[in-house]
């Protein structure tokens, strides 16, 4: 995918895109998000962590809440198109082979 | 302040502890947050590392969120008692201070 669509994707485009994601759930066709459990705090920031260098990587940053002393919630979305882009889904894509 | 309080603070003690912290937030007497601005990703992350360094260390974890590619939300409150204990503004030091 290196001729990445920058507009934003139909209704029907995001479902497509979003079988291939496995837990990411979508937001009024404007963001994709995931919550991750770990066992602890330690456990969860370093997944932030790797969040944040894949973010880094791909010049593509989610918000990144830590919470609950070991859950994590990325959420996706492109602010240049308004809503979701196949930019959003191959950085979950990334952040679940991470 | 060893002998931490453990019971959720009134409206009163939270109104007199608030006071102490620049640019906290208080909900509901529930909860205190901030939002902090940085530079960039990075320095935000850094930031959100800091914040998870002073956590561990006191034993004490707010919900962290890295949003909007270079701001971070801190919030604070004390699961234990139900509302804002004195942990909650010691944190909130802390974290100014660092």
């Amino acid at each position: 995918m290196n001729n990445t669509k920058q507009s934003a994707l139909s209704t029907d485009e995001v479902k497509n895109m979003l079988d291939q994601v496995d837990g990411w759930f979508v937001k009024m066709d404007k963001e994709i998000s995931k919550e991750f459990q770990f066992a602890d705090f330690k456990e969860a920031l370093a997944f932030v962590n790797k969040v944040g260098e894949i973010a880094e990587k791909e010049g593509h940053h989610p918000n990144i809440l830590l919470y609950d002393y070991s859950k994590v919630r990325v959420s996706l979305s492109t602010h240049s198109v308004g809503g979701l882009s196949e930019k959003d889904f191959e950085m979950a894509q990334k952040v679940e082979q991470n």
